[in-house]
């Protein structure tokens, strides 16, 4: 029964093989190897476009390799103030741009508000020498509320933005669990609707490690740049074949949406069964695989005493993660011993 | 016949072994997870003394968030002209610690000699608010010439820096190969000799990506910070057993440095053969696995054409480099290639 | 009648002679000269203390430099929303910290409310090392809206801040002007408060370009960290004993606090002129040398129709400001338009 | 007898007028005060070209933000190993840019030598991701030897450099000393033989603190960032018109190239009488307003003796500097001292 984080969970054993497949005789180093050509195109296949690919080992270094290639030192990056990006990250935004700026604003269910972001547009003039002109607009999907942006919302967030000259940063460290839940072509959420770059995760769902940054067209001419970002920052790691091939097993047949739509089962399921007692709220509607969820202190210690791992959150919910290995007995017994 | 870098080679089974091992069920994420802790005790033993430790999936990430904790950013960094950190990092060092300097000393065999080191810290005075302070000295061992410091080499260097104030930084990307070649005790080649950090690469030696940075006692206080440094640089990687499986297995039974030997033997068979030939020459004498040799254009022409892979390098000679899984025959065809 | 910025006015004539008279034959540079040793002397009478000194020829350098000094690169500054170093340096303090980051608080008359701070510093732990912890409190005395925190405002922020391990620094832009209106010891509104550094600024009240970071007691060992910033940021001017002659005639006589008075006592009038009339609204009590004052569209327009220069503000008021040679002519002038 | 620095000499009297003059009421400010605009124009005829200015108040800060506009973070500036850039500016370039790397090449007369630029070309490739590629050339005219390029060098080493895709930076502090040992159009020296950027100095010349950046046509469209990373810098100051009235009276009927003719010939007579004695030995030709001489131990003793002030140079030489104030007489003075 844990529910600490998708990043506690293992790797799903076809990466493992991949790995180990991809482990015959030499290959070239820093990312020149056939298999990270191959998830480039397959990658190009699955978002119907052109595009660049970058891999790192952390959502962390996928997000602030990417930022600091869309926002100049002395700009600013939009963001919800629950971004992971602004929230726990340790400043890496910052760091990576060289001292960029970050734009929090507040908005329920983890999302921006349209209104939210053009007010801070006008706040914040992008030709005043004064003051540090916006420059990105950042959004998470899955956010970190666990809900996802409908499709009308990233595309009218995404036209303000444009709109004002910015670029747009989609934090996807659970994007596949955003996909699986809108059920939608993965172009549709992304570039058609004015995304510029994705950080597409698959560490949290089923992945030892690997990150991918895609650029699409749009910014695609920023790849040099960003290669350099990347090996100057650590993170073009020699023997890329083995992140490669992750990401090739992860998306192969689907799996990286059979794995989401898995997790995301399993969350509704535990979110279902919770908000169905007595004492419990549900704080944001269950998109993915997160539950945000008040509980009763009696509730609360309830399942701690049976072994349920879970996160108290800052706001005074409880956060339960399931993963693409949660599994229906897992969730049965949470819910057995919040219920006994 | 590959001999380009021990990058393109491929991991010891043994490693992909420990992976899929260390691949069972839940474990804490961001390096609180066991297997992280026993490779701090091992290394503990190995070392002879306390440490503390951090793991990277890269040298250039190594290196620079070790550099980033012994330097301030208004100082300077005392390294050879040909290291690694000043040529092929892509100025991770100077984006690491937020600018600081490389002073990098000429010396042959890849080594900093003493008296240009001690000139350099006459050069820089330590409290000249209007220069550039030196904090602290880099050595390379193995060195970018293929070469290993000697014991009383490094002892002497450590002492002139510690003398000046001074704190030291070992690259060991290939640390193993070093240590095989010199045949002495880990503790006595780093920090008994007055080293502080060292850069314990294993990528280059039968990894996929496990790069170790060690802080002796006399740095160790800066764990903190430097943890905060490597989040902040998104080398906090989420799953962070996967890294440390490998160091275990790597350092199990001395796997570590039975491979580094095995390296350093076939580039021994190479380098003796190569220079045995009329028109070659050795540019350094080969400690480890890398040999720099002056070939006849006939001879590298013969070699190419047999497909013996090896680059030209920039001082006109060509280097080969061997690694753990360089196979006699392939040396012996490189050698009946070059004679035919 | 101009009331556009205290920085368009100009220098007082005292400090243009004393610049002339400090131009007598050879004098030692970067600050060492005797006139910035005086002005050091004069200013520990002033604050009754030992004190460290540090000039600049911008309120924006002296804010960030402080900043600088107090805060790591990965840790953050708490201001309020409104706040210059946030609005308006394009991102100095981001820029001289390496990458800090600025948490803006909101709170009325621009003051950060104590309940605010405490819950920021709730929320932000200073010792998870995924998120960024809070390292100084900064505030603006007098604020951008032009109000001063009282002495007990101040000692209670400085006291929770210190309880959290925090520095203080104060943005004293127009320190003068909160000092005149709040008519208290230097010493009580700084650092026997809990104020560890002060930015205390004489372009905007007589000088042509002298601000003083200040580093009290409890951060005085900072200064060599200090310098050598200055100097890496180019603000250790040359022939620095011209910046240091204008501080010694602005501080000589109670200059600067007669001039403060003079300021205080112009934005007095005009603000109880114009709130006086009809349509017109303060929107912040006037402690200081600013008028915030919503204006009708007729009464703005008859202002500018007879040559009163003033910004329109983005909250929709009009801010005046007076300066040490706004005359009661000027003022009066206004006040005629306005009610005409 | 004072040969310690320029930067210890007083300001020119009419720079001094300049400024009361300027103090005559209210004035727009950063730098959108119309002398700022006519010290603009006037620059622009002297060159015989349009340009764009911006002024600091240090030369640190003039080269460090000149070249933070020409050369990318993650780039390199090729300087001589004497440079200020490199030896006295306390890594300010390193930190203006974001971590750029200097590369320092050693020539005699503290000039670089042409094949050394095309050798460091050669070994610094600008497409391999792992090296820093050189993106400018740095020049200071007047050098750190007291030297000035020829025409033919200056045009040689920037046609070397645009043939390599770099742009040129010069740093003249000093250069009104040597156009005026040079004896050629300013335009010639600068953007005609292929510079893009010169820091124009006046404060070792005559000004209290006055330094201009100028962006001649090639880069005259970074001036947007230019200025905001000034202000980002805190160079902004905000009575700019003080500074614009230094530099408009020291221009005014060719004043700036009188006072360095009157520096340049106290230079000349003082190296001329130094080298005519035994055991006296000139470093470098003599073209501007320093000198460096070996001394004999008995010679340097007798002229400190006299209160001659010069500085011990670090290669073992006497470094004295004249200025637009040195007398005839103290020359004669320490002459007689050596003499006697």
């Amino acid at each position: 029964m844990n529910f600490l984080s998708d990043t506690t969970a293992p790797a799903h054993s076809a990466l493992i093989d991949a790995i180990a497949a991809a482990n015959a005789g030499y290959a070239p180093s820093y990312g020149a190897d056939p298999v990270s050509a191959r998830v480039k195109a397959r990658l190009s296949e699955i978002f119907e476009t052109d595009l660049e690919i970058m891999f790192t080992v952390s959502g962390t270094a996928a997000n602030a390799l990417a930022l600091s290639a869309l926002c100049p030192s002395d700009a600013m990056i939009v963001c919800h103030d629950e971004a992971h990006i602004h929230r726990d990250e340790r400043g890496a935004p910052e760091f990576f741009t060289g001292g960029a700026k970050l734009l929090p604003l507040k908005g329920a269910q983890g999302k921006i508000p349209l209104d939210a972001f053009q007010a801070a547009l006008n706040e914040w003039p992008s030709d005043f020498v004064h003051a540090t002109p916006p420059a990105v607009l950042s959004l998470s999907q899955l956010n970190e509320s666990g809900c996802a942006y409908t499709l009308d919302e990233v595309r009218a967030l995404c036209e303000t933005a444009k709109g004002a000259g910015l670029n747009v940063h989609m934090d996807g460290a659970r994007f596949a669990n955003a996909l699986a839940h809108l059920d939608c072509a993965p172009a549709d959420l992304t570039w058609r609707a004015g995304v510029d770059a994705l950080c597409l995760g698959a560490t949290k769902n089923g992945a030892l490690a690997a990150e991918t940054v895609i650029l699409f067209p749009s910014v695609a001419d920023r790849l040099p740049a960003l290669l350099a970002r990347q090996k100057r920052a650590g993170h073009m790691a020699p023997k890329m074949r083995f992140v490669a091939a992750q990401a090739e097993a992860w998306l192969e047949d689907g799996r990286w949406l059979d794995l989401a739509r898995h997790a995301n089962a399993m969350a509704a399921k535990l979110s279902d069964g919770l908000a169905a007692l007595d004492g419990t709220e549900l704080v944001s509607p269950v998109h993915g695989n997160e539950v945000f969820v008040r509980l009763s202190p009696e509730l609360a210690g309830a399942l701690k005493a049976a072994g349920a791992g879970f996160y108290d959150w800052p706001d005074g919910s409880a956060r339960f993660v399931t993963s693409w290995c949660t599994t229906d007995d897992e969730v049965e017994a949470a819910l057995d011993a919040a219920r006994g």
